[in-house]
């Protein structure tokens, strides 16, 4: 009989991890190399002692926690996701994937389980971007979409770069990042969306994700005077930047719903009150599940912002800088998650991921595959995000099972 | 006769003053209370010091350069301007009327012309507002408009209050900021417009200025993933703040030509690239000739505001936190300008203001009067701001006419 998960011990653990960045409104800050994620990942590190996992920490700071199996020459099962949050972040993206991988591992650990085939728990660095973009930075340097080096370079807003944060936070591990050789991924995250809840389903199999492409953008106009300088002779960044970001929203509505597109961040210059802005910069992005139809997405955005530019007499530079997807993940992984939660009389439902994930690096390098467990609202990056007790306990449940029948 | 103006020395103090805070495309930085703004002050005093001017600094940071007078019951006659710049200054704005002042009294020096009245010559503190708003800080303050223990209070967006930034720069002088009983006011500026130079003006005669209000914005809506959030459940507060933007503009473009509205200051949270934002911060003003119709684009703005907030299920609050103007100049002295300029054989026209200035302030407190020389290309607040030698020669050849004729 598979031994069972301890489902106080996982939901105090995700309730612990939330007090380090612990925000106001209830949700967590930590946001990438900053002083709080380093508190999680020693607190992780914590955890995992009495568990006598060997860690290993590469270059880009990604964590590695193996227990060893019965066959040495056996590949690894790996599983995990990330503890950096967004700056609204809420308890339970990433963390919920990496305790409930804790919590499979303590489950072995406690009933005396060795399995054939060693374990690998993953914290990746950097999966939300939010500080140092792009996105799953850790599991792209690791999948070789992303050289290390380029990535070391990468400086946050306040121009701290990957580099030097890696070093202040003493998260700089030795090993060079490279895959594994691990026989498969396995990620447990939440939704972030609304199906599963609305559906009643307890389990989400996540055969793949949207293609996303990401960009930034530098808008050039010229510095003038508020109060004398006619509106003809204006040629306002910020404003320009405004028909931009109208576009973005325009673009998504008309993909929805297989599509998305955001326009998320901005940077104005000299953003002064008595000037008509002349350098603005913003972030963007397209998505959609269907690739060709992201492309055309990116399309209408370049046709949109050529006409804005023409109009107004500014200069765009676009950046495409980064993409992700789309990814179909391992049908028989994915056949095997629908099978364990089945048996336990759990209700699954098929989705794709609107969201980029780890997941989406680890699965060109071997058979990888994702589960959800419901997001109370669809509401997250959000300090109301939010899973029930029994929501996550499912969630490792059915990753303890999927484990052990493919760890043997 | 009249003594002449040394154009050459004019000239080369305007330039001499734009080394400081110089920016590589030809302008100056010279933000109130930074170390340039600083080492400028330091450079005004320097050329002071031959001619025996009495400096005075009151406790917002003006400085007053008195000329004694031969009659010392007779009030002073004050003119000025500003050294402080706004990000992407030139090096014109505000210099200008500072230094053809300096030229004023160093003419009438040279020559061995003592007047009947002092003479005062006067630099206001933060006369941009582009660190610490609002505008106009000095006259304000000196005007009794803003109440010196609130300006001291106020933080530019790194947190510094204009109490530190005084001490820091060594600018807190020791009188109370109050009015000087002067006979009356006169301003040297550049038009910042294009209609002196299309109209083949020599001189503006300023009759009097807009009506201007400004806005503090902040739009509230609620974080979320940029991802897996359907359009339908976003509640984007960049996305309204870029309506909002293009509702200034859409106002500003139905009240022309008298008429001005910008949206030139943008602050968003969390400004996180797979974050949907929550907070976004604005800044705009409305401004027209005539104030009811201020007033109606001030309603208009709300209005539209409210129209986005409704639609989009964002909060919207609005601070209305400064205003200034209508200002009708005094005509005596308006005429005594126009006519010094004629008799010169300049071609004079009549302007109103549509930027914000120190003489707007100081209007109420005694007979002033503005004049403007022409900009090239009417460009301004921006590196390429420029007038010629001859225009602000001329300039400074009206004032010292008007100078005499009034100190007698």
């Amino acid at each position: 009989m598979t031994p069972a998960i301890n489902a106080d011990r996982l939901w105090q653990s995700i309730m612990d991890m939330a007090r380090i960045g612990s925000t106001p409104e209830g949700g967590s800050c930590r946001l990438a190399l900053s002083p709080e994620d380093t508190e999680a990942r020693a607190l992780l590190l914590d955890w995992c002692r009495p568990l006598n996992l060997r860690f290993e920490q590469d270059a880009i700071g990604n964590m590695f926690l193996r227990r060893e199996g019965n066959d040495d020459a056996a590949p690894a099962i790996a599983f995990g996701s990330h503890l950096d949050t967004v700056p609204t972040g809420g308890r339970f993206d990433g963390v919920f994937g990496v305790l409930a991988g804790l919590e499979v591992i303590h489950t072995l650990a406690e009933s005396g389980v060795r399995t054939r085939s060693a374990l690998e728990l993953v914290n990746w660095t950097n999966e939300e971007g939010s500080r140092f973009r792009p996105a799953m930075m850790g599991s792209r340097v690791h999948a070789a979409d992303l050289p290390l080096e380029d990535a070391l370079a990468i400086t946050d807003d306040e121009g701290i770069s990957v580099r030097e944060a890696l070093l202040a936070a003493g998260q700089c591990g030795g090993l060079t990042p490279s895959p594994r050789g691990w026989a498969c991924w396995l990620e447990a995250h939440i939704e972030q969306g609304p199906v599963l809840e609305a559906t009643g389903a307890d389990i989400g199999i996540v055969t793949g994700t949207v293609h996303a492409r990401y960009f930034q953008l530098v808008v050039t106009g010229e510095p003038s005077h508020v109060g004398p300088t006619t509106m003809d002779r204006r040629r306002d960044s910020l404003a320009a930047a405004a028909e931009i970001i109208l576009a973005v929203e325009r673009i998504a509505l008309g993909a929805e719903p297989g599509g998305r597109a955001s326009a998320s961040w901005i940077e104005n210059y000299p953003n002064a009150r008595g000037n008509v802005a002349n350098i603005t910069r913003l972030h963007c992005d397209v998505r959609h599940e269907r690739a060709e139809c992201a492309a055309a997405m990116d399309q209408e955005l370049r046709d949109a912002i050529a006409a804005i530019a023409a109009r107004r007499g500014v200069l765009v530079a676009i950046d495409p800088y980064a993409t992700f997807g789309p990814v179909a993940f391992d049908p028989v992984l994915g056949a095997l998650l629908r099978d364990k939660a089945g048996a336990r009389q759990l209700v699954t439902r098929d989705l794709i991921a609107a969201a980029g994930h780890d997941s989406v690096l680890i699965a060109p390098l071997c058979p990888s595959a994702m589960l959800f467990v419901p997001s109370v609202g669809g509401i997250t990056h959000n300090p109301r995000e939010y899973s029930t007790r029994q929501h996550v306990a499912r969630g490792a449940e059915v990753m303890l099972e999927a484990v052990l029948a493919l760890a043997g």
